[in-house]
């Protein structure tokens, strides 16, 4: 039995989701049991939105789901790494592929990615 | 003014730890405002650790340090994805180079790397 350890952090564990084709890191979320449960059953990214506390399908506004091509576990049980294929191109509600994408130098953000997309257009 | 959100999460935001070379995601542990300082200011990663409840330069018991190449910051500014040259070519107490070194299928985990050090050998 494939058991994460969701009680050391207080039920949620965070889940990364990874470019299954480019080793892109998109994104990082949190996941709950429920959440666990309904992405190894349907195959697509669920995470738990902590926020407004709820189960949250990735793309479910936007339809960029994220199919599920691997789940890694890493040694403490506590944290997963999806390989994802991203539907849409973007993971990023502000319109870029990855949510990661602004460097941090001399105490600085830059943005160094170009956006996919306008989030005005697709989140109305 | 580079500033990282740690209130939402009460101090403390996931750091993703990714080998700059090759993409593969290594580790994902935690980071408080003294830790991303250390991190910034000495070039390598630094974490908190949970358990220990203190400051952690990764590698300061097994050598196996990582010099941060490039910072990325999330959307929300509370998560930092850190590409990293990982000394000794293991990030993993468990003597692998990722943590994430088993994946998830059919409710059971399967080692899918192998070894590159035997931590009987590095933590004495």
């Amino acid at each position: 039995m494939a058991a994460l350890d969701f009680e050391k952090t207080g039920g949620l564990i965070p889940a990364i989701a990874q470019d299954a084709a480019t080793g892109e890191v998109l994104m990082m979320a949190y996941m709950n049991q429920a959440a666990w449960e309904q992405t190894l059953e349907s195959g697509v990214a669920v995470y738990y939105s902590r926020s407004r506390q709820k189960l949250w399908k990735k793309g479910e506004t936007s339809g960029h789901v994220q199919h599920v091509k691997e789940i890694r576990v890493d040694c403490d049980r506590d944290t997963v790494l999806l390989k994802v294929e991203q539907i849409g191109g973007a993971a990023c509600h502000k319109g870029y592929k990855s949510c990661f994408y602004r460097t941090v130098e001399h105490n600085e953000f830059n943005i160094v990615e170009t956006r996919v997309f306008d989030p005005e257009n697709v989140y109305k």
